[in-house]
């Protein structure tokens, strides 16, 4: 295979990176935008900043309002400072999540938690959250902070909601569902539902967004989870078992419980009720594994995808749709 | 003394009750907005937010803003809602600061984060901060959003900031008023003239109600550091040297420092170079007390509180006027 050709294959299997291609001048004002709300005299919270939101990320939410934006019209500056308001209340979410989960690596890199402390992740946290709010507030528009303000309550709802559910050792589908919703799927929804509305999409249209975002989201943590415990071919040398480790069930667990012998029904109601050890890990992976969890969950995640695509059916055709439609698959893909 | 004398004498003494019964009716609603967006499906919410939001506050900020609103206008529906998002926005970052400061007493009473955990803090601050927007958003007013939006962010500065220059041992005055007034005179600013804009103050009637805010919040903190080094009288009992075990340099060590004999400069330097012990505590506590910082803190609290008052010069009198201006003394007085 010579090298154009690879290089092509590569342009198909992801089509974020298709993404960011047709979007190359919007994404680099949001990138402008971030920078320049990152800058403050106290010298700590750029650091801590720039760790974060410079470090690996994909800017896969910016890239849903952009893309919103850009097809229901054009991407005025309201929708660049709102696509960089997503991506900061997205970075303010993942500081506080590490404090919570108590992580040291994200993306392969240390945790800014971990470098520079709880204290400074939850304060700069706080800061990323209040410039959100600022960048928000320039777009003008009160439609667009209300969509923002009720999702962030909604993301800390999910959050708590998973902290709580974790620690009574709640394994019920519908408190799973309702977490990843709240946290992960909301925004999506908001960021691509709110590109929308900036760019002055109908009712119609912006609910489209919101549900392709929803789906989407939906399709994504899905996914996540099922790699957490190794996707599909369980890579060589990648970090599983982080889900497992922290007490949260996930519906991979959740699924291997529904299916479970009484032996192993047994191992599981042990491990919901104390902290999770990590010479479990190896016995909760093989049953998550042999009862067929992962493919179930990928297989919800795949029904998720098809709802994301289908929500935008009435949408014109065009490069960035069709981008749209091949990032639903892509999400619950990159699982195999 | 008899009793209607005596409760005569409370009332003179305590402006800030006497400026809840002037505002009783507002002050009942504020309380009913506050309690109805405390409302969740996920217990742990309401949990963490009554036990914080119920214990023990006085509502300074809310009354700051109804009390503006009042003498401006009126308070309508908008206020009230901006009232209780102030207070939201305060009690999200007294949960951080409890976690960050690890502290387990707050107001006599058990914090959050000792009772729940420092999870369920973070993420409950993160809820009742995104909840604070969505009441803002309720107002209606991109101006006040604006301001409150660039308020968070700078208590946010203002709180990494102490912890930047704590664990640097920076005892700098610069820093210290930077600190204050970015953590506790922001709010305070905020409050008071955000509710004079919410009843259709001008320009210079708001500015001037923004200046009280900010001159009360630098006397309040200045007095409030005073108060932990004992105050004027150490009243016994009273827990003190929390922030001098958690190796903040208030204006009292500040002063102390200024001052210090060789043998205290070493002391000093040795304190601000390693994490405090309770067992300095006494000694830090002497040569506070000994080289009157207690006094030279309070003398700058008092500058404030003049000065507070004296921004309210051009309003016109009326019993919650002269609740205010007698607040701004009272809020020094309290250390004797």
């Amino acid at each position: 295979m010579n090298a154009p050709a690879a290089l092509k294959i590569v342009a198909f299997e992801n089509p974020l990176e298709a993404l960011s291609k047709l979007l190359t001048n919007e994404l680099a004002q949001t990138e402008i935008e971030i920078s320049s709300h990152m800058v403050s005299a106290v010298g700590l919270i750029p650091d801590v900043a720039h760790h974060l939101v410079d470090a690996g990320g994909k800017r896969l939410r910016p890239l849903l309002t952009l893309a919103a934006a850009k097809i229901c019209g054009n991407v005025t500056p309201a929708a660049i400072k709102l696509s960089a308001a997503v991506e900061f209340i997205h970075s303010a979410t993942l500081l506080h999540d590490d404090v919570v989960d108590g992580s040291g690596l994200r993306r392969g890199q240390r945790t800014a938690n971990l470098i520079w402390g709880d204290k400074a992740s939850v304060l700069v946290g706080d800061f990323l959250f209040a410039r959100a709010f600022n960048m928000m507030v320039a777009t003008g528009s009160l439609r667009i902070l209300d969509i923002l303000a009720a999702t962030s309550s909604t993301i800390a709802e999910g959050e708590v909601l998973q902290l709580a559910s974790t620690s009574r050792g709640d394994s019920g589908r519908e408190t799973y569902y309702k977490i990843i919703s709240a946290k992960t799927a909301a925004l999506f929804a908001a960021a691509a539902q709110s590109g929308a509305i900036c760019a002055g999409a109908n009712e119609e249209l912006a609910a489209a967004f919101y549900q392709y975002g929803h789906q989407l989201g939906m399709a994504f943590q899905l996914s996540d989870d099922a790699l957490d415990y190794g996707g599909l071919t369980q890579e060589l040398g990648k970090r599983v078992g982080d889900d497992f480790r922290e007490g949260k069930p996930t519906l991979p667990m959740i699924v291997a419980i529904e299916r479970a012998s009484d032996t192993e029904y047994s191992f599981w109601q042990m491990v919901l009720a104390r902290k999770h050890e990590d010479e479990d890990l190896q016995t909760a992976m093989q049953y998550v594994r042999n009862c067929g969890a992962i493919e179930a969950t990928l297989k919800e995640a795949t029904e998720r995808a098809n709802s994301a695509k289908m929500a935008l059916n009435k949408v014109a055709d065009s490069d960035i749709k069709r981008c749209l439609i091949e990032l639903a698959d892509f999400v619950v893909n990159r699982v195999s």
